[in-house]
């Protein structure tokens, strides 16, 4: 019987013929932790009397979440965690280096990986074709250790994406839409697996934003098979050696396929307070903002910086309108001031944060005010996320928010580009 | 009898012959508060039922130390300064434009101004010869009510400096060794008064450094002449038509005069928990560093960034040193970017960070870790004052905070420039 691309990595990686359902014990190529989860990852490792690591160089810390820190223990702990890393030879990326997830993607994730992380969207790396997934803290130190973790194989539900993106329409509008379609629980402890001549097509950059946002579905993985796009990718970043590829066999079984028409699509917006509260950036228009946020996992990559300059290029954000950057790694911010987004997006009036998490999570670099709204390309809006919970968070992608922050309100961006 | 430039000014705007030791009441050219002295300004003067500024047009609000906002109080407290900007129509610089110091300097400050801020930096302007004094929110309340404050006119010192700066010496080694010598009490509610060769060559630039720390020796004012240099400046931020030279009389009388030979400074460096506890830095050569931190009021102006691009092209931070930037105003930033100075700072690790105070004062962007030891340009190295009772601060020159990033200890940056 054919495999889904879970199916496939699972069975690699287990030495098992493993079917959905099936409980399996995986090998993990990479483990991670962020500086918020790292610190309890870390104790729970001394607690069980571990000492080494399963394998150093594939085990990995980002201070990344509090970047730089915003409060005395929060700075503690990140002594912590490179005390760890010089102790044990695990890899650490420090403060402003980027945000882990682009940074695995970057560096370290292989298409037909097993990643496993202490961050939700551990699942962005499912874009090059890994099976990643979140995971908590006390699970991260175990595999820390052992080098392994124990699955159940899921089932997988196959999204087709046929048609093309019209002028103004991004990956971004694609997930947002799946969500809005399926439920935040409309893919629990599935396998999403992308698929169709849209997703032939899609960069490895676009690929991230969607799988990222696979577990604001409830899904296990969002995966995307390993082809020509993948292998341009990984040379891009200096990693040919990684690629092979993989698909999913042309029989495998799927418990479910749904089918999207991405000419169809429309700028999309989630709403306040939940990922799946959907609707058209025209049915949300003129709504006030008092701060647009492009970055992070999610909307900072080289791409989106560069459909925000081109949108800001000689304008500026509205005056009650407070803007925010956060380019997603290192790389990427030094590509972004080279080829002159930086300087634009300056002029426009943004606020240029260093690499990492920025606003998104609400300790610092932009926390709303009470009764504020903020227009976000991050992946989720649930009450408090940005450090109250009396504001309110809109996600979009990097040109609804571009142009939206012009104007001062939400807007198409179809209107301005 | 001759005048001080403290008493001139004071005479000017008393309408009065003000000499040492009197009380004037002087018209105020220019009243500030910040977000932190903001919201207590703002209650005073409606709870003192106020309701109309004396001058809109030379009131204004700042919001640069919380900038972006790190908690929810403080982007509550943005909003109800921008609400009293809307209202009373003050002048409002919003987050990532800059520090307030930075900003009245290149916007604001004319020779001859009596300037009065809820900012204990406030004399900063005393290095474009403005009559410029931090005060408590409540005064400024008052001012920004009235129009004007009272004064007791000081006693000035003068400080003579003679000789020239030698390669790897600069403005902030000339202050910290003034300081070192006359103490934190040295010259409390004196006004300071910069005269000499070396200080007719100065740039503004450099004077804003040294009028900037004139209050951390309790000086009331930090005075230099309005000149060519003064000129120059103004017209190099487009408003000429703000000069008027100004300096004091031949034969004003001084309470005291330093004389201070530039050609014999070291590179000079204030240890923990004091400004005036200094030692040179070859005497401090060694002392590990986890964070160097170049930026803000005092040491985040162009000049500052260009000698530390010039330090760190090529090379990169000690991979245990962390490196935090702050330009001090968006202009002095788009021109560092333009000038290849943000991209070399990048690339050699910087964490860069949107204009304001950045990590000077604690509440974010680079809060030191406990037992932690940061060397920074900015001007207090107080207990406590970085965020953490339990961290270190050292204060020095950007080339000394550069060259000593690389080597991740302290370092002398005639050793590597």
């Amino acid at each position: 019987m054919g495999k889904t691309l879970a199916e496939k990595i699972l069975s690699l990686k287990s030495g098992s013929d493993a079917s959905a359902g099936d409980i399996v014990v995986s090998m993990v190529d990479l483990a991670f932790v962020q500086d918020t989860t790292g610190p309890l990852t870390v104790r729970e490792f001394w607690d069980n009397g571990f000492t080494k690591l399963a394998n150093p160089s594939r085990t990995a810390l980002f201070l990344d979440h509090a970047a730089p820190s915003p409060q005395r223990q929060l700075s503690t702990d990140h002594i912590l965690l490179r005390k760890f890393a010089r102790d044990t030879g695990a890899l650490i990326f420090d403060v402003g280096e980027g945000v882990c997830h682009q940074l695995v993607a970057e560096k370290l994730a292989r298409p037909g990986d097993v990643i496993v992380g202490a961050d939700s969207h551990t699942v962005t790396a499912g874009g090059l074709c890994a099976f990643a997934t979140g995971m908590g803290s006390s699970d991260i130190a175990v595999a820390f250790a052992l080098g392994k973790t124990w699955f159940r194989v899921p089932e997988t539900i196959k999204v087709v994406v046929s048609g093309r993106f019209k002028h103004g329409l991004y990956a971004k509008d694609l997930i947002l839409h799946l969500i809005g379609l399926i439920g935040a629980d409309g893919a629990t402890y599935k396998a999403l697996e992308f698929s169709g001549n849209v997703v032939n097509n899609m960069t490895v950059a676009e690929r991230l934003t969607i799988a990222n946002m696979a577990v604001e579905a409830g899904a296990k993985v969002g995966l995307f098979p390993s082809d020509r796009q993948t292998l341009e990718y990984l040379c891009s970043v200096g990693r040919e050696a990684d690629y092979q590829p993989l698909a999913a066999d042309v029989d495998a079984v799927y418990e479910r396929v749904i089918e999207i028409d991405a000419t169809a699509l429309e700028p999309t917006i989630s709403k306040p307070h939940t990922v799946d509260n959907t609707a058209t950036a025209r049915e949300l228009k003129g709504t006030k903002l008092d701060q647009v946020f492009i970055g992070t996992c999610t909307g900072g990559r080289l791409d989106d910086l560069a459909v925000a300059a081109a949108i800001f290029k000689n304008r500026k954000r509205h005056p009650q309108t407070r803007l925010i950057v956060t380019p997603a790694s290192q790389k990427i911010y030094l590509e972004a001031i080279r080829l002159g987004y930086i300087e634009i997006l300056v002029q426009a009036g943004a606020n240029i944060m260093p690499p990492g998490c920025g606003a998104c999570l609400g300790v610092h670099q932009g926390v709303l005010g009470d009764g504020e709204v903020c227009l976000s390309t991050a992946n989720r809006n649930f009450k408090g996320r940005m450090g109250n919970p009396e504001g309110f968070i809109y996600l979009a992608s990097a040109a609804t928010a571009a142009a939206s922050a012009i104007k001062g309100e939400i807007s198409d961006p179809r209107e301005v580009m």
